[in-house]
C-alpha cells in the first residue's frame, strides 16, 4: 500500500508556526488557489512552537515519507525573515522543499539527499516584486510552491546553488555507553509523549529499560503494557524510543523537557 | 436541501484526539492521497479530549447526519491501541465507519443500525503487514478507509463479524421524576455550553426550567433571551437541552462538569 | 502573480468563532459537500475570540484580497443569532459575503463597495424551513453559500436590500497630532504582535518611533533589526504599524491590549 506509484506535482503540504488564530495560512491557500485551483493542499501542522526550527525539522522529517513522490512541501518557521538568510527550493527524490535556508529541511535531507537546489531570486514567481520584510510565506514561498506544483521547472525559480551549502542542523548524536546508549529528548508531542533521538535499532530484540531524571522506566511493547498512570518506554510510531504515561501526560507529570538526557540500558 | 441525493464513496471524514500540534493527521492524509488522490477529506475534529471515547461518540453521532450517503467516517480515539481490542469497519445506511471497536461508533449505531461489519484482519489493505503497536490510525485505519472510499467492498477487508457483538457505550438514560426529567451533562463545547442527554421532546411545547448545582435556570428560546452574563437553558442546535451563559462560558463560570446531574422541571 | 484571472464561484472560505474542539465546522462542510461536492473549502480561521466581531472584521478585511474573484466568504461570529439581526448575502467586486448583518463585513466593504445585497428570506435555500435559533451557520449560511458558489443568482436568496443599510463598524480613526499620528491597537495576532490602525502611509520614507504605555519603541524595517528580546515597531505584512518583540511576545510581555492607544512620532 505504501508504494509511491502516483507521481504528481499537484499535492502540496504546509508546515509553519503561524498557529490557527490568524488568517496567515488561509491567505497562503488563497494565493495557491489563484495560481492553480487544482492543487490539493494538506496541512501538516501550523502549531510548531514559535521559531522552533528543531521541532519543525523533526515534524517534516517524520511526515514526508508518507506523501506521494512529487509532493511540494512548504515549511515556514523563519525567525530570520527579512534578514540575510536565503530563501530556497530544493528537489529531492520525494519531491520539492520550499522555505528558508535555516536548517528546517536538514532532517529530510539527512535521509534523502538533495538532487538540486536554487536560491529564490526570480521575482517573476513571487506575489509581488517588492515582498514584505515579514511574511515571505505569503509573498514568496506560497506562490513559488504553487508554481512548482504546477510543473514550473526548479531552475526557473532562481540561481542554482550547491546543495552542500544548505544550512544543516544536526541532532545530538547518540553515544554508546558501557550499559547501552545515551541520547536526548528531541520532540514532545500533543499527548505529552517524550520522543528521544535513540532509534528502534538500539533496542530491537533486546530486554531494556530507560534511566531519565532519576527514574527507571521499563521498556515495553505498547502503551497499555503499563498500569494506568505508570510510565513506560517503548518504540513509538515514529521509530524512536519514547516515554509515555498510560492514560497520562509524561511531559507535565515527569517534568522532563526538550534536550533532557536519557540512557537506554540493556539487561 | 438536506436530501442525500449524492451517493458517492469519495468523501471521507476524520475524527481523533490527535490534536493539531503534531503531524499525525497530516500523515494520515498523505497515505489517503497516495491510495486515491481524488478522495476529499473533511476534518470533524482532532481536539477530542485525550482518550475520551464518550466525547468522541457524541461528536460523531451529531455530525454524521449532515454528510452524504456513502461517506467514510474514520474515528480514532483509541486508548487500547496495541492491546486486544478489535479494529473494525462497519457499513450502515449513511456510509461506513472505520476505527477501534471500543464503543466510539455506538452513538451513530443507536440511531442507524449496522448493516454489516468486519474485523480488519486482511493486511493487504494496511500500510504495512507489520503495523506499529501505537498508531493504527496511520497503519490500518487510514489505508482501510481510503480503500473503502475508493469502492473496495467491505468484505475484502477482513472476517465478517456479527454487528450485535460490537462494543456499546450507553449514555446515562434520562429518568422521569414527579416534577419532570432527570439527566446529566454529556458534552461540553468550545463555548463552554453544557449539553445534557435530555432530548428536545421532553420540553417541546412546555414551560420549563432547570435545576442544576443548586441553581434555577429558566428555559428559553435562544441565547439572547437572557441578559448578558445570565444563565439560560435552551434546546441547542444538537437537539438536546443545554445550559449557556449569554456572552459568557457556562462551564467555567458555573463550575458544572461532565456527568453532573440536572433536572428539567415543568411548571 | 496576483492577477485575479480565475473567475470562478467554486471556491468558498469559512471564518468563525467556533473553535476546533467541536464538530460545528465539519457539519457545515458536510452540508456544503451535499449541495455541491466540487466546491473547494478553505478555512480562514475558526479561532476568532468568542463573539469578537471587531477581530472577525479585521481578519476578513485582510484576507479577502488574496482570493480569486468570485470566491464566496462565509463569516459567522454571531452573538445576535436567534434575535432580530438580519441574515444577509452581499455581492461585491471580489465575490460574495454571507453571514449576519452585524458589521462583520464592514471592513471588506470599506475597501470594496457592495454591488448588491439581499436579506436571506427564502427558505428554499436553507437546510430546513425551520432553522434552529442557535446555529444559522449550519441551517442558513452554509447552504446559502454553497448555492451561491454553485451559481445560484443572489436575488433568488431573498429580498433585495439597500447596501447602505448594512450595519457598519468603524475602526477608531487615526488622529494627527503635533508630533505625528495617534491610533490604537485593533488586533493581536498569534505571535503576540500588536497591530495598530495606523497605515503604512503615515511612516513611509520617514524616521519614526512609537510611544505606547510609557515605552519608547524605535521604528524598524524588520523583526530582526532589534536585539533578541527587544521591542520594535514596524510595518507588518498587513500594511499597518505593529509592535513586536524579536523572539518574544509583545502582547504578554508589554501588557498592552486591544484598543490601547499609541502615538507614531516623526523625528
Amino acid at each position: 500500500m505504501a508504494d509511491k506509484a502516483i507521481s504528481t506535482r499537484s499535492l502540496l503540504t504546509l508546515l509553519s508556526d503561524f498557529g490557527d488564530r490568524d488568517v496567515y495560512v488561509g491567505v497562503m491557500k488563497g494565493i495557491i488557489a489563484q495560481i492553480n485551483p487544482e492543487i490539493r493542499v494538506i496541512d501538516l501542522t501550523h502549531q510548531i512552537p514559535p521559531q522552533n526550527i528543531v521541532a519543525a525539522r523533526f515534524c517534516l522529517m517524520n511526515a514526508y515519507p508518507y506523501f506521494p513522490d512529487g509532493t511540494v512541501h512548504i515549511a515556514v518557521v523563519d525567525p530570520g525573515v527579512g534578514g540575510n538568510r536565503r530563501a530556497i527550493a530544493v528537489e529531492f527524490a520525494g519531491g520539492f522543499l520550499v522555505g528558508p535556508d535555516n536548517g528546517i529541511f536538514s532532517g529530510v535531507l539527512s535521509q534523502t539527499p538533495a538532487v538540486a537546489a536554487v536560491e529564490l531570486t526570480n521575482p517573476d514567481y513571487w506575489l509581488t516584486p517588492q515582498p514584505s520584510r515579514t511574511f515571505h510565506g505569503r509573498d514568496i514561498f506560497a506562490p513559488v510552491g504553487a508554481n512548482l506544483a504546477s510543473g514550473v521547472p526548479l531552475k526557473y525559480l532562481g540561481k542554482e546553488i550547491n546543495p552542500t551549502t544548505l544550512l544543516q542542523i544536526g541532532m545530538g548524536k547518540c553515544q554508546t555507553t558501557s550499559r547501552g546508549v545515551l541520547g536526548n529528548i528531541q520532540y514532545i508531542d500533543h499527548f505529552g509523549n517524550l520522543i528521544s533521538n535513540i532509534p528502534q535499532s538500539c533496542v530491537e530484540g533486546k530486554t531494556w529499560y530507560v534511566e531519565i531524571a532519576g527514574l527507571t522506566i521499563p521498556g515495553c511493547e505498547t502503551y497499555s503494557n503499563g498500569e494506568v498512570g505508570e510510565a513506560v518506554a517503548l518504540v513509538g510510531s515514529h521509530g524512536w524510543v519514547e516515554i509515555a504515561i498510560n492514560g497520562g501526560n509524561a511531559h507535565s507529570q515527569l517534568q522532563i523537557n526538550y534536550q533532557d538526557t536519557l540512557e537506554v540500558i540493556n539487561y
